[in-house]
């Protein structure tokens, strides 16, 4: 294996590994050791990709925020209702933070961050604003009074999903249902028949 | 004083300080330094009342679930239906929660017990069963589902509430309009109109 191909190789193994002891120790509780024990690298390999557990962090929060930059550009350049836009983009983070432990880490880190929390409120409040603007809500619903429960809801969705039988992932469209039947016009519901708001009740 | 009144006053300034201490840092992070600098009690004193931290702990979890047990009795005695006895329980929990230290202290200790939060969402899942049973809720509604979203909201607000300009108490009421707007029959929500389903829209 060529030498830069296999920094490369050590430099993902780190990053992984740490994600991993992250996610299931949290931040503060990782020592370096666990993650030279999990990423089976030496203590000198290591220092040669990061000075630091921190810089680890860093990186893993840099990559993060580069996930939902595109993320947010391909679901806002689409053309799509705001609302549509706000189900779409919401799904797909909550799916990717179920399946992708690097993303997940990274989030987690950087919800650490008041700012960066209130960010994904503002942008998620952005649509819900425009969704009203664009009379795709009822017009008794407050944008930011609906964003703030949605917003919680999700939060409280990931608190939560750490080992339920119902995954983040299939809990979203549970919300949307039920939130969307809560704040959208009887025409948005009508026109997007693609959204679950009306999945038959199981008979069991 | 006499001395059985001093003995009762000095093991509720315990109790309070260690539920503010609890309350503002966690019981992990909280040494008993912290307990008795905030209550003003000699090291002495307190070992006369509880043998350590951990059982202070114990008379928190056991005061908060008396407060939960009367409350429960109360509103499932009153006759309402199930969907209402949901609503005005949930209130009265949140404002309970935001109100008064020492409960809050008691309930996040207790819900460190995976089976204690369970308990919750059973209860809350049992009332919003019988809501469907009783016709209350639309007939596309899956109880169990809008259980999980109910208290994945309401986790949601208590973790977020700390530090926002719009306290729990607040938020619970734009939670019930939002989501009872989603799951409760139009019947119903004609016939409790008190339930804030229809606040008019902020015009700023």
């Amino acid at each position: 294996m060529p030498q830069q191909r296999r920094a490369q190789v050590t430099r993902r193994a780190i990053v992984i590994a740490a994600a991993e002891e992250f996610d299931r120790a949290g931040y503060d509780a990782t020592p370096l050791s666990a993650i030279l024990r999990r990423s089976g690298v030496t203590k000198g390999a290591f220092y040669f990709h990061f000075p630091s557990k921190d810089a680890v962090a860093s990186a893993l929060i840099r990559f993060q925020a580069q996930v939902w930059s595109k993320i947010w550009q391909r679901w806002t350049g689409r053309g799509l209702d705001p609302l549509s836009t706000a189900v779409e983009l919401v799904d797909e983070v909550i799916r990717i933070l179920e399946r992708d432990v690097v993303v997940r880490a990274g989030a987690q880190l950087a919800m650490r961050d008041q700012e960066t929390a209130a960010r994904w409120e503002q942008l998620l409040g952005g649509l819900l604003r425009r969704s009203a603007e664009h009379g795709l809500l009822r017009p008794e619903i407050d944008p930011a009074a609906a964003t703030r429960v949605l917003y919680a809801t999700l939060v409280g969705v990931r608190v939560l999903s750490t080992g339920r039988a119902i995954g983040a992932a299939q809990q979203t469209g549970e919300i949307w249902r039920i939130v969307l039947g809560g704040i959208a016009t009887a025409d948005w519901l009508r026109d997007n028949p693609s959204v679950p708001t009306a999945a038959p009740r199981p008979t069991s």
